[in-house]
């Protein structure tokens, strides 16, 4: 949490509302051809006028330089420091795909591979087999019984799959099978502490099963694991803030860091336009609502700079909604930048605006990255935004006397 | 190193190649008479123009408003945090000059001084006598023997020398015997610990010796010792960031605290044309280049603005030539500022910009203190350059999944 120890002497329950609307992968670069970045070559007014009137800066995720993944981009906003608060592959892939984890319980990251006749590793990614092909494999794994754990095999995409065991006295201190590189054969699960031999007894055990399930295939016929991981006990973003909060998020990740931090998940369907009838509907129920738009994001990873544009333009036609909800502050954030031109997650800062009756007069001619780097906010590390948030919503009191 | 435990694990071996540019004093401050600084004053359009296709922004080298001596200066770019590696006074003194250190030596700064018949001192540096005079003197003392330990006194200018002591179980826990006050006695060698009480005496049968030989004079009849210290054992930069690194300077000392660093000293010549040189001649090599230019900081400490505005045109002049190299990431930055004005180093954010194919679109009109101000980079710690340096090269892996 915020490393600041007068935190919670300092949160004061009050009836104001927070609208944090987390907007996946929102930075971006120029494009080469025009000199302008996606925020910058979208025609987004609703945004720009907001922009106007609210008080904006530029967050960063982790570190200059540092390129966050999902996690970590995220638990920055809520204001765990993301180098503390990290989560573990194999739990974060098992939030992906909608999974609840609770105590006892490790998840590992599971590959589909191909070894050769002496069984030394010839493709990490078997191919990169297409879930078609993968589906039936993971129902195969699936029917793996060991005695003394419950094992679960659930499909994410492709090659990849999740594996989760349950029961007492697990740990999940085991590094990677995968050994990273070709040619020799795939580590077995070994214990890093003497809590974790009984697990990795488990995963050895599940391995082997594969191996004999799988075997006698040309292509995807044994298993790597990598990440095991359990679900870790954090603070409640509630409690530390004396928040009531919710998550609106329709993709299964976000709802997953969300419960993470403790915050209470609302179900919402399976779009934008869901979510912000999600947020109508519930409103009255909470203070603090953090609501994901992911399509600029993924069009980002596409290296597709017209689609992420087109995100933002659709995002934009949305945020009169949003500003119709009247709350008393409404933050505008990225976990990350996503910039299209490299295809990937990038450690640039990222766009910021804070909206409430205080910012008035402050404001930015647009909402892009050159005029943020220009507002009244200036750079500040994203684990501070949950502090500017609070004190525009007057949720802060005074520290010291 | 960089306080960011992940760092190893996101550090890639690339074929990327960085060039990292370092003006010794680079920053300044506005001349009175035209409210233009160094920078802003001298026709620097080849640095001009590369920051019109760079990312700009300010490196703040301890803390706002702490001034850096050269070690502290380098060991932040080099991501070093500066007040947990800081290099002796003697060891400094020792690289200053040329000398290689190494384990079980301790060196220490020395100063003639002037005492008067009672030995109360009357002037700490000896009326500040000059190299012809000292030569002869240093000559003298380096013929002081003591029974179980290497003596060795170098000159270094004027009333200054390096006194070092190489033999086993030496420890440099040893406080100043400089009183920083004229009126008593030059203070003893006493040993702050006990590991430290064998080198404490060496050193007064070194102080006994010179009052010996030096004492029938009328100035320059004693010696005053400062900063007793080891060469440090520090984390290695190529290590740490994954890279094959070199240093290639005209000046002894900064290839001095680039071999603290661990870094691969490549010879060459007295002046910053050969270094160019050097560098074309070892750029397959290696992957990351330390480059050091070290005029502009003499100009400023001199307090001879226009001398500095040369020295800048000098440098920019040559920038056509660094950027021929092509490599990947072309960092230009400061150690500190040192404004003429002010005839010495300062704390003032020292101007910056990173080239690179990403860098492109975001650029900054010019060059100088007010122009990076506004630039996309911000205003950042220097410890956190190396990490945008390695991002812009495609050094660093993405944090947390």
């Amino acid at each position: 949490m915020i490393d600041f120890p007068y935190l919670e002497d300092l949160c004061i329950r009050t009836d104001s509302k927070i609208i944090m609307l987390v907007v996946d992968g929102l930075g971006g670069l120029p494009h080469p051809d025009t000199g302008k970045s996606e925020l910058e070559t979208a025609r987004t007014p609703n945004l720009d006028a907001l922009a106007g009137r609210s008080v904006c800066g530029l967050t960063t995720p982790v570190l200059p330089g540092i390129t966050p993944g999902s996690g970590p981009g995220h638990m920055a906003l809520f204001g765990y420091d993301p180098v503390k608060f990290l989560v573990g592959r194999g739990v974060l892939e098992a939030l992906g795909i909608g999974l609840e984890l609770g105590p006892n319980t490790v998840a590992a990251r599971g590959n589909f591979c191909t070894v050769d006749g002496e069984g030394k590793l010839t493709d990490r990614r078997a191919g990169r087999i297409k879930t078609v092909e993968s589906a039936p494999l993971v129902e195969l794994l699936d029917t793996i019984d060991i005695p003394g754990v419950s094992v679960e095999v659930h499909p994410v995409q492709d090659y990849r799959f999740v594996l989760v065991l349950r029961g007492d006295g697990l740990s999940a201190n085991i590094p990677d099978t995968d050994p990273q590189v070709v040619g020799g054969p795939p580590r077995t699960a070994v214990a890093a502490e003497l809590t974790s031999e009984r697990t990795a007894r488990f995963a050895n055990a599940f391995i082997d099963a594969a191996r004999g399930l799988l075997g006698s295939r040309d292509r995807a016929n044994m298993v790597l694991l990598r990440g095991f991981s359990t679900e870790p006990e954090w603070p409640e973003f509630g409690r530390s803030y004396n928040l009531n909060p919710a998550a609106i998020a329709a993709y299964p990740m976000y709802r997953g860091l969300a419960r993470l931090a403790g915050m209470k998940i609302i179900p919402t369907g399976a779009d934008f336009d869901a979510e912000l009838k999600t947020l109508a509907d519930s409103y009255s129920d909470h203070d603090y609502f953090f609501l994901h738009y992911k399509p600029a994001d993924g069009a980002g990873e596409d290296g597709d700079f017209d689609a992420k544009v087109a995100r933002l333009e659709e995002l934009d036609a949305r945020i009169p909604a949003v500003i119709d909800m009247n709350s008393d502050v409404l933050v505008v954030a990225g976990d990350h930048s996503t910039p299209a031109i490299m295809e990937a997650h990038s450690w640039h800062p990222v766009p910021l605006m804070i909206n409430s009756r205080l910012s008035r007069g402050q404001g930015s001619d647009a909402f892009d990255e050159r005029a943020c780097r220009l507002g009244a906010l200036g750079a500040i590390p994203a684990t501070n935004l949950m502090l500017l948030a609070l004190a525009h919503a007057g949720k802060l009191a005074k520290f010291g006397a």
